[in-house]
């Protein structure tokens, strides 16, 4: 297999997951404390899936860390499909709401002008809230194409 | 390279590619004939997106129809990484498309009961087009998988 940057049990790999847990519990905490999240489903539904995201981020980071601390290879074929699959649909289910929210804070701030009528929707913590759960998709985007890569290469 | 399955000039990706342009070609013509579409950005959004996914895999389709015709074999690695990129970009576009007019969806028929209150919205028309989007994106995401295993392993 080949030794790829972001691949499993590497360092980069590691900063990889580590940055995906920090920008989804960042979303998670600034989502929960805007006043008016439980308006929208899609809202709810982004807490509940970077919550998803930050467990099996988390669990791969401590996987990682063992595995540089042991210095073992991680990078055989089960475990490699093992994650190439749960990141794949982690990040699916991410995106998801990601998006499924921005669609919701669009309409709030643009289409009916709703975000300067009702004060007690704190529209900005909810543009953030979206923001870190794109850059936290992101970086989950990028583990997940090197996993499926390692899957295919090997 | 493999032969695998819904690969570049093979029956079955002919196939596949003629099935997004069909299902996105629906989109787009059930949204537009919905009544109130133009209340929220992400409807014209996922229009202009399945508009996209629509004219790729309607090129790719006639592409797919010319080498099996000529008997020519399109895979050899340019061609199938230029065909991933494409995939991958028009997948993540149409996936957005669809999460964020689901999003908006979810808010009218559910959270506001909107769609019972405002009868000017045709609110299971967008149902209608935002499951065909999501077939679409489905049948691109298999064609975009097969790509990105073909450009790894070759």
């Amino acid at each position: 297999m080949k030794n790829l940057f972001g691949g499993p049990g590497r360092v980069s790999g590691l900063v990889m997951r580590v940055f995906q847990c920090l920008f989804a519990a960042s979303s998670i905490g600034i989502m929960v404390s805007s006043s008016g999240f439980s308006t929208s489903t899609a809202f709810c539904y982004l807490i509940a899936s970077m919550g998803i995201q930050f467990l099996w981020s988390f669990a791969l980071a401590c996987l990682d860390m063992h595995a540089l601390r042991i210095k073992k290879d991680l990078q055989n074929h089960l475990l490699v499909s093992l994650f190439a699959v749960g990141d794949w649909v982690t990040s699916i289910l991410s995106l998801a709401a990601a998006c499924s929210s921005a669609g919701v804070v669009v309409l709030y701030a643009k289409d009916t002008q709703l975000c300067q009528a009702q004060k007690t929707l704190n529209c900005e913590g909810f543009q953030i809230a979206i923001a870190m759960a794109f850059i936290s998709w992101f970086y989950l985007a990028i583990s997940s194409n090197v996993m499926f890569w390692l899957m295919a290469s090997s």
